[in-house]
């Protein structure tokens, strides 16, 4: 009567500070992690003897933080997720996702500051590594990247039905907050490297294309990321609709030429869609 | 190239009045919309004649939100899910998720006031309705409620690793923030009457067990949902462990019989299973 | 140079786990300490010495609520304002701030669990303590009380100019989060039951009140406050107006008969008044 | 007995785009409006004669955002509090509070695109004007700057008591979330400008100085903003401790050679204070 279950330990947060000669390197991640495996008894008998527990997966992200070297939040992953299988026979699968924070140097002058940071960003890099007996599947990705083009961007043309009330646009804003994943082909390489080339192929697609809807859109960028970056098989994309509704000044005497907006939080348009190199998904 | 991909309106907020001669009920929702179906040319050629516009899935919530009594959202999500299909031959599935948010009337003297409401809970009633041309599937539940129970849990007797610090305990707070969701058997019947059901049999459960992990207390408090309520086929439960941790209050010449904790946000414990009738999960 | 300054600790979470041999009492505060005094070598001098680490105020916080009932989270901060001027004559003022939520037993059958708990409001009740050498300041409060009233509210009459478009009406949902702190006319007494009082005088008022306006409505329930609670010499609310906007069903062809709203996040109305025995504010 | 008494509009956010020839500009505020006068018959009678519907509020942000380069936001501020007590004589003060989201543009290959912008930051600039029929008080501010420094930071030689428990260092990470705001000595000038001038003085001295505590590291930063910034009079500074735990990693054999940190949300340090040119503050 038990069904699929798992447990883990969720928004782990660690710090570490490369200590160079010249500067200090900061690496700062939040780890979760969860493990599939034979754990009935723990459910229907109280039985915890196979259960590593939740702490301990704490400590061992804290100590294989201090002997790796950080460089790549997906090799990070890879060694927790073969570090808990070689250890725990009966576990079958453990998943393993880590986002990485930001932090720029702050420039003194011209120069860029040894051990000063600026951390202010939303946006966050990610790795999931999803690892069992059988395979290993890794994304990297990124979260919470605001966009906005305020030319190039239309809807227009779309289905009405006797509650559609929107008018036409050939000019909107077109405002989002881009969450993207995606596989590579093969499970090595200098991955910070790739995921930058991947986020400026998104920003690039982004800011050039001649929009006709999100969908249309999202489509370009996944197209322009699997064009450019050889070593992406798939990626997926997640972008709601920030809506920015023009308002009407025409109850002030005021003309509204298409500058004056309010942006909304709620209800917002929620559009995602996976591209890859073949159908079979 | 295009895979999998949706699209749909989330955080659509309304609240509905029923005005009764003597008082007024109040219902006060956030539905999420969302379609699969024959979109590729939006997302390929930036052609929209088939997009119904998220907007006027919003405009679509009000109007049957009008038209509908709203006793039961798990009703109102079969609703709109028949009506979209019903309209749009071209989408082949619609997922409708709803969360009620439960306002109780406030108490003046002893009575309970016609048209006053109080809202202070964090709690919510959930439905999702998964409503494709070929089947109906349909989950009820609840989110977030807070619970704790400080007597009758234990951890102890776990696997230790040389990462494990962790000491058995057999006697500490259990802290979590539910979130459940279920099947029934059938997807017709007074469902608000049966929400209340499975929500009294989790709070008995969780109240009576002697629990040697959150898993065996998750466990327990299925088995208790299924055995109670013969309508229900199947449960899923999520509970983060929120984890309250003795001080050490030695360092100022005093005991911590057990009594002062310190409650943490991160990291936490999360643990999720399913408990069915039978193995076919 | 320097000017006004302070420091101290915010966010310090302690649970207190009251053992009766038949049942547990749970508190679960939130503390937040400052202290002004002599302070200023250490700003421009780097000399720490007059400095108690906001780390010894935490640990503070934890050993006196070892030792105190908390039956009243108004005496703690009493307690802990007397502790940290008596200990730190260099020390001229300290303010304590204390949130509790209050978690309520569940019910199992007819009878409350001894020790099984249910903590989903958002509610607080709050005491804040300035305590200097010249004087102690008190008050109690609630925070983010959810209400609604669906019927005895109007907005019309009001100032018009050349930018208003808001239309009169004589029946709209009034829908607030209140935050209220009061002012004792004596330090000592049952707060927890006085706090009780002034919570229902505030409701009742609030669902009886025939309302023009929340600063109508506002007054009303600080005049109920001072009216029923002779103990209270002056209590402050404010009242954030949550709007709910009526939809426009008529593209629909359905009438709007004030029964469906959307509630607004954004932009909101922000009401504050203080209400008091005289003038002298 | 009504005492101190307010009412405004909050949240009310409006996005502009300058539309030039060759590029867009984009402002995005957030407003929040309150006035203070003669509104007693409101509250006490639910006279609402005196009121300016916080909707009408709402209107003129919006017509006046049209009518405005909004270059800077406390311009914005200064014509929004002239215009409220110029057209309401029995409004005696108006606040105006303003805050900017900054967005960025993409650069695509070297070029800065001409309208898309990233906007993923957490920091805002601010503005806050208080204005009176018998002065105006303008404040520029930053709130939510993410400020790490991974050297030079020592706390040691506090005062000690029973309940210190904390170890004296020499080489912590200091990290803060800094919220800014100062007031000019004359309320006209290129407030962009002047704004860029006192962050880079605040993250230059921030960078550069060997601190004993917080608050001497705060101290030098406001006497950086006014040894260099001479239109600045005084700057107000708040700096949570965002404190970085080193792990205990000895009962895993390894050593933590102030490397691998646990940052923590709660509870937190909260230093505050002001810097003058003069004492009268």
């Amino acid at each position: 009567m038990l069904g699929s279950n798992r447990y883990g330990k969720s928004d782990i947060r660690v710090v570490k500070l490369v200590r160079h000669p010249d500067r200090h390197d900061l690496k700062d991640l939040t780890v979760a992690v969860a493990f599939e495996g034979a754990f009935d008894v723990v459910h229907t008998a109280g039985d915890n003897s196979p259960v590593l527990p939740t702490d301990t997966m704490k400590n061992t992200v804290y100590a294989l933080a201090k002997q790796h070297t950080l460089e790549h939040i997906e090799a990070f992953g890879l060694a927790l997720g073969a570090h808990f299988l070689e250890e725990n026979p009966h576990v079958s699968r453990v998943v393993v996702e880590i986002r990485e924070r930001m932090w720029e140097r702050v420039e003194v002058g011209t120069q860029p500051a040894p051990s000063t940071f600026l951390g202010s960003c939303s946006e966050t890099r990610t790795a999931s590594v999803d690892y069992s007996r059988e395979r290993v599947s890794m994304r990297s990705g990124l979260d919470d990247l605001l966009l906005l083009k305020s030319s190039g961007s239309a809807f227009s043309g779309f289905l009405r039905d006797r509650y559609t009330t929107l008018a036409d646009t050939e000019d909107r804003i077109l405002a989002t907050a881009l969450t993207a994943s995606w596989l590579y082909r093969e499970s090595g390489g200098n991955f910070t490297r790739l995921w930058g080339e991947v986020r400026q192929a998104l920003l690039d697609s982004f800011s050039a294309h001649d929009s006709r809807s999100v969908q249309h859109t999202m489509y370009a960028m996944g197209e322009a990321v699997l064009e450019l970056c050889r070593e992406v098989e798939e990626i997926r994309l997640t972008m709601p609709n920030k809506h920015h509704l023009p308002v009407d000044l025409s109850p002030f005497g005021l003309p509204n030429e298409n500058d004056v907006f309010v942006p909304t939080e709620a209800p917002y348009g929620l559009i995602e869609a996976t591209v890859t190199r073949n159908r079979n998904v």
